[in-house]
């Protein structure tokens, strides 16, 4: 029977590694430091040569110094020698290290690794298993029934927990080293953000407070002023002239997010992501020291065993005196431009999508808009944006399910040589196309939406459509919508997602496997719950980062025009982080442990986006903002130098004789009289003018005004977020100190 | 006699240090591992204690690995055990541990190392030997006779090796990792010159190809165009009206460096200094590969003596459980603040150097050109450029080395803790004055001369004469006159100096102790002939760094207006290699040997560089240069496209009855006629308009279109330099794959 062979291996192990700790250790449940496998072979009990531990345990001693250096800082330096122990998660690393070293067949002693085995099919699975069921009371240390799982679900995992610092300590002793680092990076992240939502609220309140105050609202609002002016039509023949007081309400709406306030959170918030990173490197630097990182982990240096199984060429290696396998330059570059033709086909495809998108918005508004209501004339532009964000999110969900299948395959295909290759070129596949497909519509938005329309009259058009453009002040509204549906539904989302597939999940196994045993309701050994649970490989915390870093570039690319991004993800990341902490205790087998530095290539990414926000953020106000035109009439063209007069003076003239045919309105009555002129937002020569319709000298002021703002804004943050990583030292002193022993 | 003593010492240190070596190495030569001393008391015999060596050398087996690893690459692993070797540098650094550790008082044992010896004048000095004189035959290995630095002299540091390929190995060998690197650096550099090198002369000869065809220059030589225009005065009152063909000959110079080929240029060494750092890393982390450099040396993080010396607040360290130096954080801020102030100052002194050469600039022009003769009207300009660049690399030199002295002294009251916050001080402080000084007035010509000039009749003035303005055609040739003479001058002026002093010097001790000593004339033993050499620390690669780095910024920072930069480097780096060749191996006593992973700060400074570089020359070219007027003209303002015209578009008309009493020229006529009116350079609307003398649309149009200029470029650069770094690895394959062992 496999399932008593395995049990007997898994009492043999125990024994051996009991004998090489030496020293007994009450408080730790007896099978944490067991590998457990089902067998489905016969000679699976010879492969196991208990001789292999003595010699590879033994000279494992580094561990063991690393233990007692890691009770150091605590002062204990002089009961070292007796107090010296392993944690749990390093002695699970230990039997694996043994594992992955053993050799499978006596004789020749070539063929070794559990990793083979698995591969091969010969082991259905090897996992280190929980030291207990996580439903539990906590009990103290060196009490009986002391359970680490136990406390950590009391104390860490669950809701009522929300507020209360992570033990991570014991995360670290339960989990290892590179777990714990993934819940230290989300704890602190978290930590930061409060600030910047903190900032983020008084920001939007600001604009709430000064919405009804604000001279352009008001004058758009205003009869007398330019609540009557006759706009011209928003699409071609179908829609007609309206008055300018329809939009009174949106333009209410979009001052929440266009007002002086956010770009001043939005300069805020770029300096923000750069003081993340620097205080960011050194908690890491501070954690390593105190967790004694500094000696790197290897094992991720090691081949691959797809690549030695799957490479067929070899190279004489002058260190080993060996042939190693080895992909020819040509083969090597060959699969890598193969691979990444299919990314781009892949990202092509999201582009299509985009444009879906567009086209959709174009034909709705054009329906909305020739619709006799007036509700609907009113609220087209709001509709559409929801409706169409909600389509957005929708392909954006769909996509990421479907690429993620797809580049773990493609990853493959192009033969990583290392696991390190290969979490590299999975990383940077898996990052691009998710911020692609995450931020391509809302980068439409921002930044080209509406950008290439010309005047009334203009016969440039998409499908016989015109060309989708923005209503009256800025695409900005449209970009909070979008980045609000999005970011807030994909996150509630995945969550949701996350937790109700998993339980699924296990309820599925535990059924199925019931129903093949037939055997009477007996309680189940430990090896048997844990492999119930999902499985956890190298790269289980892939998706919990990928997801953190797309949400902070919510937070940090597009933050003017969303001041409250920052509030949204620390109210996520709460439920986050005790939700992954779930996750981890009660839903998944124990991970193995790693020893890792830092957070890797997740740390170049966030630097990447920090600095991509700065030119978001600055084009963001200069472009998608009405700050600078604001500006620029109030310094240059307004009498008092207030914005009274300012949206008469954005309203070009447009002569209703220069409609062409496609173009004509087929109603050129506004209220029952014939419309001779209709305005409409740009900075035109009017029809008496010589150069009628071109752009005109205030076109150009505020044209070099924006790009003067983008030069002026970028060097600035950039400047003085060089200035800060050079002041700010990415070790902290006092580590810096005690290193030098 | 101390001399007896010291060589009975010598001889002592040689036995032992052969005794853990173990194996004759004939081909050595006899004193390449001693360290020497000149005694000035009488007890340095007894500090030597005989037993420490074998304490201290048995456990420096990491060196030996590290030789034998070393081997390994050459494929002889298997005649390791018996060829296996120490290098020269190797053992005269592990001599240096020995006597740093040696306590040189019997009893207590804390009063430890050579350091202290030295700091209180009991040693005069000690350095490791040469292992012979420099002027000799070359020698094969393992024949009598042969001694590496004559090898490295006549192979080397001969001006007649100019082509050659440095012997790396042996520069390593003989004089450590820190030193070589340093050889390996400047090779780089050099080799990756050429190719700039080339094209720049290849942009220049463009210009001179094109010099006499150019739309521009032709428009301004020839009558009929524009030659006759009449210019308003360049100063007030004293100058006169001149005819626009009199900056003929300037506009053909100017063209020189104002071409589409220099832009193009520009943008090659933007991607260039990129490629560079790229490259350079990979160079790097081969040689480190191959030089086994991957154990860090930790010589720099050890506590200075001085700061022991002289920090007299202590605090506990649990680590060590002893009571250590400690220096409180305010004092700490304080003695930053204190010391950053003062630089400040000397920046401050830099400045006002700078604008009293301004001052210099504007008094000579207005001179010149209130005067009678042609000749000095029409060279007014360039004669000034000239002086005054002049002057300025005048005060550069002198500053420089004012500041040098300085600089040593104000890292030391910072009180850093280790010999790394020392150098990391020391470095920054000079790197930012002497960044300051070399560039400060090019940067002003560059980028602010001429700014702030209005209109011929504005009364602005500084000292009551007009401000300062550059000739029709851009302020880029000042740019380059500047650049050609402090770049040049500086680096020719540097090279005869080190050249010359350390020749003097050294003449000057041999002069001075043989007149003190009234010895008759005997063979001077191997340590009096190093004892009259220059002597070296750990500083002394410093000054070839920051020259070559200061280059770097030549090269890169401004190469848009002096494409002949990149090969002035190239010359100067081929002599400089030799110089500083011949420096190391005939003039410089032998220096320690420091073993360094990589050339530490100055690749942040070098990113930093190109980084700047890339915000320069779009500024540089956008502002300084005429290429964005004439490309808005020609798709603007032009009848056909072409350039035809261009010269008459950019001069605006002045009115001469607007001139103020204080502008008013005292001659108001030209070639006997009264002149009603001149022309100016700028777009500003001609005096009958009802904006007279404002700007007009088309200066906006330039000025949108210079910043659109600056936007794209540098993003597109950005853009492509991530992209590069991203391709390229910072490890080469191969290395990564045997690191992996």
């Amino acid at each position: 029977e496999e399932n008593l062979e395995a049990e007997g291996l898994e009492l043999e192990l125990e024994d051996k590694s009991r004998m090489e700790h030496r020293e007994p250790m009450a408080w730790v449940a007896d099978d944490a430091e067991n590998e457990e496998m089902s067998c489905s072979s016969l000679w699976c009990f010879d492969s196991e040569n208990p001789f292999m531990y003595d010699k590879e345990l033994i000279p494992d001693d580094s561990l063991y110094f690393s233990s007692t250096s890691n009770k150091n800082y605590n002062n204990e330096f002089h009961v070292v020698e007796k107090e010296s122990f392993l944690t749990s998660a390093q002695r699970s690393r230990i039997v694996w290290e043994v594992l992955m070293r053993t050799p499978y067949e006596t004789d020749s002693g070539s063929k070794t690794g559990i990793m083979r085995l698995l591969n091969n099919g010969i082991y259905l699975s090897g996992y280190p298993l929980h030291d207990g069921p996580y439903i539990g009371k906590s009990v103290k240390k060196g009490e009986p029934g002391y359970c680490e799982r136990t406390l950590l679900y009391n104390e860490w995992a669950q809701w009522k927990c929300w507020y209360k610092t992570q033990p991570l300590p014991l995360i670290r002793r339960y989990f290892g080293e590179k777990t714990a680092l993934y819940f230290v990076w989300i704890g602190f992240y978290t930590t930061v953000l409060i600030p910047a939502a903190a900032l983020g609220v008084l920001t939007m309140i600001y604009g709430l407070a000064t919405m009804k105050t604000s001279t352009p609202s008001k004058e758009i609002c205003d009869d007398t002023v330019g609540g009557n002016l006759i706009m011209c039509p928003l699409c071609n023949q179908q829609c007609g002239f309206w008055r300018l007081k329809d939009s009174c309400v949106f333009s209410m709406v979009v001052h929440l997010f266009d007002n002086p306030a956010t770009v001043g959170f939005a300069v805020f918030m770029s300096l923000w992501a750069t003081m993340f990173m620097e205080l960011w490197k050194r908690k890491q630097a501070r954690t390593a020291w105190e967790w004694n990182l500094s000696s790197a982990e290897h094992s991720l240096e090691m081949i691959r065993p797809e690549y030695e199984a799957k490479v067929f060429t070899y190279k004489f290696n002058p260190v080993t005196m060996t042939f190693e396998p080895f992909l020819p330059f040509w083969d090597k570059v060959a699969r890598i431009l193969g691979v990444n033709s299919l990314v781009l086909l892949m990202l092509f495809s999201v582009m299509i999508a985009v444009f879906a998108v567009i086209v959709y918005r174009i034909i709705i508004v054009t329906l909305m808009f020739s619709s006799e209501t007036l509700f609907w004339r009113k609220y087209a532009k709001i509709a559409t944006s929801f409706t169409a964000a909600t389509i957005n999110l929708v392909v954006i969900v769909v996509m990421d399910r479907i690429y993620r299948k797809l580049a773990g395959k493609l990853s493959d295909i192009e033969r990583p040589r290392t696991q390190r290759e290969y979490e590299d070129s999975f990383t940077f596949k898996m990052f691009v196309f998710t911020f692609i497909n995450t931020y391509s519509s809302i980068i439409y938005i921002a930044f080209f939406k509406g950008r290439f329309f010309g005047h009334p009259g203009d016969t440039i058009t998409i499908f016989g459509y015109r060309q989708d453009q923005c209503e009256n002040g800025g695409c900005l509204f449209e970009v909070f919508v979008q980045l609000g549906i999005i970011m807030v539904g994909k996150q509630v989302f995945n969550n949701i997602y996350e937790f109700a597939t998993m339980k699924i999940m296990i309820w599925w196994r535990v059924y199925w496997r019931a129903r093949e045993n037939f055997v009477p309701q007996q309680p189940n050994t430990r090896w048997e719950e844990d492999y119930n649970l999902e499985t956890t490989d190298s790269m289980s915390l892939f998706d919990e980062y990928l997801e953190m870093v797309i949400q902070f570039g919510f937070v940090t690319l597009f933050v003017g025009s969303f001041p409250l991004a920052p509030l949204f993800a620390l109210l996520n990341n709460v439920v986050e982080i005790r939700l992954d902490a779930y996750k981890y205790v009660a839903q998944l087998r124990r991970p193995l442990t790693y020893r890792v530095q830092n957070i890797g290539a997740w740390q170049a990414i966030l630097k990447g986006l920090s600095f991509v926000a700065v030119i978001t953020n600055s084009f963001m106000i200069a472009y998608t903002s009405d700050f600078i035109p604001r500006l620029v009439y109030m310094y240059r063209y307004s009498k008092d130098g207030s914005l009274e007069g300012y949206i008469n003076n954005t309203m070009s003239y447009f002569d209703t004789a220069d409609f062409t045919n496609t173009t004509k309105p087929n109603n050129m009555m506004l209220d029952g009289v014939y419309v001779n002129q209709c305005r409409y937002q740009d900075y035109r020569h009017p029809p008496g003018s010589d150069e009628k319709y071109t752009l005109s000298l205030q076109y150009w002021h505020i044209f070099a005004a924006r790009l003067a703002f983008v030069v002026v804004f970028e060097h600035l943050v950039m400047f003085i977020t060089s200035l800060l990583s050079y002041a700010i030292p990415d070790i902290p002193r006092s580590v810096q100190g005690d290193n030098s022993k």
